[in-house]
């Protein structure tokens, strides 16, 4: 653990919340990751981990502290592990007007290829190769991977997937991004961090992605009907749309009445922990 | 409802996370209060209470999006009541170093006897009488009570039961301080909320008032052991004699490797809610 400097450790359920900060070569920056080890995690099992991605302005916190994840990730021996979401800091540029979707807080989970974003945001492979190498290197952990998130993460975890056989047992997203390429969000990051060309944009799109689809995870989305960003930025009938003309394994739940926010993912964590638990062959 | 004024709604396992604001006679101050109603308030139930009372620097916020108790509240038919932990805003003093523990975020749940706190600072009767009537008249409650906190809030939560016979059914803390007039942060604001007279402080503090209380409420106090404020200023041990010396029912249990943060308590919370529910006559 020569490269991993602790900042933070809480125990929770019978495991542990610790934050761990280190120099990420992809990014170019010291970055702080979360990891929920659950407490098989000191009985030397190899367990298998979810990949947490989340949303707009956050960081690695905003999960842990909000999700209520922890009681059935201890029950079902379920490491959880929460990259930030983008590079931030000193040298790290971020949006010239200071919005809250473009630049820190706002990676999408892609590699930009456009100046000045190039050289630090490539968010995409660090949370698919960076991150899990060092976690299956320092941790009690099995290369048995599940990826979910929400919103910006949502779409994150889906291309995380879709751009990658082989490398997850299973996706979830909670109210994802799902055609970002449609969407004003999408379309304002994609420009910025991929240039003009939208056949570049379209790789980096989970309902584009979808409808040519190699592997087919099983695949879990929840979106809040009442959700104020539905209609104009998450669009998930682009991703129903996919997957129904490729058959991909999607169960795509509208919840009446749910809103965006972390309350929304608290109600339906339970559900998504179970998907992942079954395609990691935990019990539960 | 005329006096309350919606400024938040989140649906909530089956139920609704609401924030109100409301002006508060006893404070001379708008406030800002969170409830959670669980699925069978919309059935025309009338619900028992848990009065949820905040540490330290917290808002009504921090437990309604921490401590995970909504699901298993959802479960039970429990509503949940968050007040703030404090007047605050223009016109309100605040501690002149702007200090953490005292003033804004600190109103220890005791009525303020010395200028110039005296005016707003009226916690105990905002918490015990004023918000549970306005509850009571605006919500489809009964006025079968129970009352938890943490830190400063577990203080206030067992002062509230201690004072109050017949009041509320069960009491339950978090990590209390137990002894207000034996630590630094009681000390400091009992002293200048009450002045110098030690013997005016003896009637806040829970462990002075259980070896004398004429009622026992079922009682359940969590603390971990590694909390960092654990032996400077919480001094369960206090509260543990006086429930020996009178045969109070509490049960202290102290947790193994749990610091003094959320995750502590959402760990422990569901064990809490249980607690409270067979007090108010719940199954579960």
């Amino acid at each position: 653990m020569t490269d991993l400097e602790l900042v933070g450790a809480n125990k929770s359920f019978g495991g542990w919340h610790k934050r761990y900060r280190h120099y990420s070569e992809v990014l170019g920056r010291d970055m702080i990751f979360a990891i929920f080890l659950p407490p098989q995690a000191e009985q030397g099992k190899s367990l298998p981990v979810l990949y947490w991605l989340s949303g707009l302005t956050c960081t690695d916190e905003n999960f842990m502290q909000k999700a209520g994840a922890q009681r059935l990730a201890a029950e079902l021996g379920l490491v959880i592990v929460c990259p930030d979401t983008s590079p931030r800091g000193d040298g790290v540029p971020d949006d010239p007007d200071g919005a809250y979707d473009f630049g820190w807080g706002a990676g999408f989970y892609i590699n930009a290829t456009e100046q000045p974003w190039s050289k630090h945001y490539r968010m995409y492979d660090y949370v698919t190769q960076e991150i899990p190498a060092l976690v299956e290197a320092n941790f009690p952990v099995s290369e048995q991977r599940s990826v979910s998130g929400h919103s910006m993460g949502g779409h994150g975890a889906l291309i995380c997937a879709l751009k990658n056989p082989g490398r997850y047992r299973s996706v979830s997203a909670f109210a994802p991004i799902a055609n970002p390429s449609g969407c004003p969000w999408g379309q304002k990051a994609l420009e910025r961090y991929l240039g003009p060309d939208q056949a570049q944009w379209k790789q980096w799109d989970a309902s584009v992605l979808m409808a040519k689809a190699s592997e087919k995870l099983p695949c879990l989305v929840d979106q809040g009907e009442d959700d104020s960003f539905l209609v104009e930025q998450l669009k998930p009938e682009a991703l129903e749309q996919a997957a129904s003309a490729t058959g991909y394994p999607l169960t795509l739940r509208r919840q009446p009445g749910y809103d965006h926010s972390y309350y929304f993912v608290a109600t339906f964590i339970d559900d998504h922990l179970r998907h992942h638990a079954r395609a990691l062959g935990l019990a539960g």
